[in-house]
C-alpha cells in the first residue's frame, strides 16, 4: 500500500485539512497496529508541516483480546488512568489530536457482555478529561480511516482477505475525497457547501426537528441558543480543522429533555465490538423509556445504563442520504462512515461548540439543555424514505427533507 | 515464530522470572513495533499471572526516523513528557515495567549528530522521574530482547534476512536460557550461583578494584558501605525480579570522585542509533579527562557532556569471559548482552539500591559516592585477559580475575 499515492494523499489531507496542524505543535496519534503504513506517512507530513513532535500510541487486537480470554475479575475495572491523563495534559499543552480508526467491529462479540461493558465504563471514565477537551474542540483533531484485514473481512465478509482490503481502501479513499488529483482544493469546495447548509439551518432558528420514516416518528428539540456545524470550524487554539475524515453532515445539540416518540434505527451499529442490530427505542421528556433490538440488545441496554446522559441525545446530524458514502452502498460498520451515510442522532455527551456562543460556561450549558454523560454514541436513522420538517418556535413547519433527499 | 515454543518459555520467563509479576499488578510494556509476537505471548502470560492491566507502548524505527529527515530545528529540544509522566504515574502506583529491546543499532548513524544529541537529552530530561523509580527499584522491572529484521541484519550482515533473525533468535533464546524445558529452574539455579558470587565479593568489603589488560590500567573506588548485587533481587514494592533477561554480572555502585588511571573498551558501544568503537578515555579524581573513540567520537563526547554525573562512574559489574553469552562470540550491538559478555562499567546515573542499606536518602548517597546524571551508558572492558584484583581498605590486595576467569 505504501506505494499508492492515493495513501500519501490520505496522509496529507489529514495534517493539512484534518488537523490543519500548526508549525511547532505536538501531535498525538493513535491507531491500530495495522494501519501503520498510514501512521508513518501521517508522520512524515506532520513534520513536514512544522510538528514539534509525533507521538503515535498504536493499538493491538490480539493484546486486547487477551484480556477477556485470561483476565482476572478485577482486571475489568481497571483503565490505563495514567495514559489519559498523559493525553489529557498533551492537549492542555496544546498538542493537536489525529485518531486513525480500523478496528474489527465484531472483536469482543463473542465475549462476556459484563465484562466487556465493565471494561469499556472503566476506560470511558479515565479517558474523559482528554475526552473533554476534544469534544469541546480546545485543541484541534481529527479522525482518518485505515482499511485493515479484520475490518475489511467484516464489510466484504465474501472477498478474499486481499480483495477485501483492497475495496475498502477504495471506498475509504472515495469518501475521503482523496481520488483525485487535489484533495485540498476538493474539500475546500466541500466545506463550502456544508458551511452554506449550517448557514440555512441557523438562519431559521427551528426549536425542533421531526422525523418521520417507516419506524420512526420522533421531535427532537434542540438546544437554548444552538447552532448547526459542519464541515471545517475553528478550534478555541484558534486552529480550522476537520474533525472528521470523510465528513457529510450538518450537526446541532438537542435539548436533552426535549426528545418525543419513538425511531428505529436504519442501519445496524457496531459498537465496541458488537453488532446492534434492528435498534428501536422510544423517547419521553427526552429520556429512553423503552430500547430494542433485534442482536446485541443486551450490549444496547448497557450502553444505555452507564449514566444518566446516556439514555438522552448528544446530538442531531442531518445527511442527505444521495451523497459519496451512501452511494457507495457500503454497510462500513464503523461510525465514521455509516454516520455520515445518513442522518443519525448521538446518544451521551454533548458538543459544548454547537451554540451561537460557542464558550458557555457548564452551568448554562445544561441550563440551555446540552447532555452531559461518559458517552457519545451516534446511530443512524435516516434513509430513502425520510421525511424532515423543521418546526419554528410559533409552531410553524418547514419541509426540510423528502424522500432522504434536502428538499 | 509464533509457534516456537521457546518464544513462549521466553514470555513465561519474562513474567515469572523476570518481573515476578503480583496478582492484580498493572504492567506497562514497552516494544519495537516488529517485536509484537512476543508482546502478544508476554501479555497472555501476564494475565495468566493475574495482571490487572496491561498497556504496550509499540515504538516504530521508521516514524521515528521521520523526524530527523524533515523535523524542524526546535523539534529536537521537544520531548513526549506528557507520556513519562504519565508512565512515572503508573509506577507509583506500583504497575510493573518491562521492557522488549530489539533496536536497529544503527538507526541513526547517518542523523545529523547535533540533533540526534539534543533529542536524546531532550528525552532524558523528560523520562528521568519515571527511570529514577525504575533504578532506584521501587517497582519490579525487567528488560528482555526480541530479534528484528534490523538488529538481526547489523548483528549477521553476511546473512540473507530471515536467516539472521532466525541466529538472533537462536542466540537470544540460549541467552535467556530458555532453550529447555524448564526455565523457571534454571534460571532459579543461575540465581543461586549469582547470589554466592555477591556473598563472597560483599564478605571483603573492597576498597576498591584494579582492572588491568591491553590498554588498561584502572583503579575504581567503590562507593562508601556499597553492596554487591546480581540476578534476582526484591524491588521495594516486595516483589522479587530479575531486572535483566539475560544476566550474568554482579555490579555495585562506584566512588563518583575515586576512580583513577585510563580504560579501553573491549567492544564496541552502540549506543542510540550510533556505534562507537576503540573508546578509550581516562579518569583523574572520578572525571573523564580524555575521551578518544576510532569511530562514533563526536557522540561520545557529546554524551560524556549530558551533564556533571556523565563524565563519572555510575555502576561497575563483574562477568567471567567464559559466560553462555560470551562464549557465542557474538556481537550483539545492544548492551543488555554485549554488558552481560565482559566486566564493565557504565557513565551516569548510580543504582540507589547496590548499598548495604538499600533506602539511603539522596543526600547520604551522595555523600558516599553515588552519582547521578541523565544517562546510564554500559560499556564493556572486559575481554579474555583481564586481570582483575580487590583492594582492601588496608591495602591489601586478592586476586579477583585472570585472564577473565574468576581465580
Ligand atoms: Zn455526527
Ligand atoms: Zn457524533
Ligand atoms: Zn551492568
Ligand atoms: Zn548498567
Amino acid at each position: 500500500m505504501s506505494t499508492d499515492p492515493r495513501l500519501d494523499r490520505l496522509a496529507e489531507t489529514a495534517i493539512r485539512v484534518g488537523l490543519g496542524l500548526a508549525p511547532g505543535q505536538e501531535l498525538v496519534m493513535t491507531a491500530p497496529v495495522e494501519a501503520l503504513p498510514l501512521a508513518r506517512l501521517i508522520t512524515e507530513h506532520a513534520y513536514k508541516a512544522g510538528a514539534s513532535l509525533v507521538t503515535t500510541l498504536l493499538s493491538d487486537d490480539v493484546s486486547a483480546l487477551a484480556r477477556y480470554k485470561y483476565g482476572r475479575e478485577e482486571s475489568f475495572d481497571t483503565a490505563s488512568g495514567w495514559l489519559f491523563e498523559g493525553m489529557a495534559a498533551a492537549f492542555r499543552n496544546n498538542a493537536a489530536r489525529l485518531a486513525i480508526v480500523g478496528d474489527d467491529p465484531t472483536l469482543l462479540s463473542g465475549q462476556n457482555v459484563e465484562h466487556v461493558s465493565r471494561a469499556n465504563r472503566a476506560r470511558s471514565k479515565a479517558y474523559r478529561p482528554a475526552l473533554e477537551l476534544i469534544s469541546s474542540s480546545a485543541i484541534n483533531w481529527t479522525i482518518v480511516a485505515a482499511s485493515t484485514p479484520a475490518w475489511a473481512k467484516a464489510v466484504f465478509p465474501d472477498d478474499a482477505p486481499d480483495a477485501a482490503v483492497a475495496k475498502l481502501w477504495d471506498a475509504i479513499f472515495k469518501a475521503s475525497r482523496v481520488d483525485n488529483d487535489d484533495p485540498v482544493a476538493a474539500w475546500a469546495a466541500h466545506n463550502k457547501t456544508l458551511h452554506a447548509r449550517c448557514d440555512f439551518m441557523n438562519g431559521h432558528r427551528f426549536a425542533s426537528l421531526h422525523f418521520r420514516g417507516p419506524g420512526t416518528d420522533l421531535k427532537v428539540g434542540l438546544a437554548d441558543g444552538h447552532a448547526w456545524m459542519g464541515g471545517a470550524s475553528p478550534a478555541k487554539n484558534g486552529i480550522m480543522c476537520n474533525a472528521n475524515i470523510p465528513t457529510e453532515e450538518v450537526f446541532t445539540t438537542p435539548h436533552m429533555l426535549r426528545t418525543e416518540g419513538y425511531v428505529a434505527a436504519s442501519k445496524p451499529l457496531a459498537h465496541q465490538g458488537t453488532l446492534i442490530r434492528d435498534i428501536r427505542v422510544r423517547f419521553e421528556n427526552g429520556n429512553i423509556v423503552e430500547a430494542h433490538a433485534s442482536t446485541g440488545e443486551e450490549v444496547l441496554n448497557r450502553m444505555i445504563g452507564t449514566d444518566e446522559g446516556a439514555r438522552r441525545l448528544g446530538e442531531v446530524a442531518l445527511v442527505p442520504h444521495a451523497n459519496p458514502i451512501g452511494q457507495t452502498g457500503i454497510l462500513f460498520l464503523n461510525t465514521l462512515f455509516d454516520e455520515n451515510a445518513a442522518c443519525h442522532i448521538a446518544l451521551g455527551q454533548a458538543y459544548a461548540q454547537c451554540f451561537e456562543n460557542p464558550n458557555l460556561p457548564e452551568d448554562e450549558l445544561t441550563r440551555r439543555g446540552a447532555n452531559r454523560s461518559l458517552i457519545h454514541v451516534d446511530w443512524m436513522i435516516g434513509n430513502a424514505e425520510t421525511d424532515l420538517d423543521g418546526i419554528k418556535p410559533d409552531g410553524a413547519v418547514v419541509p426540510l427533507m423528502r424522500q432522504g433527499a434536502w428538499v
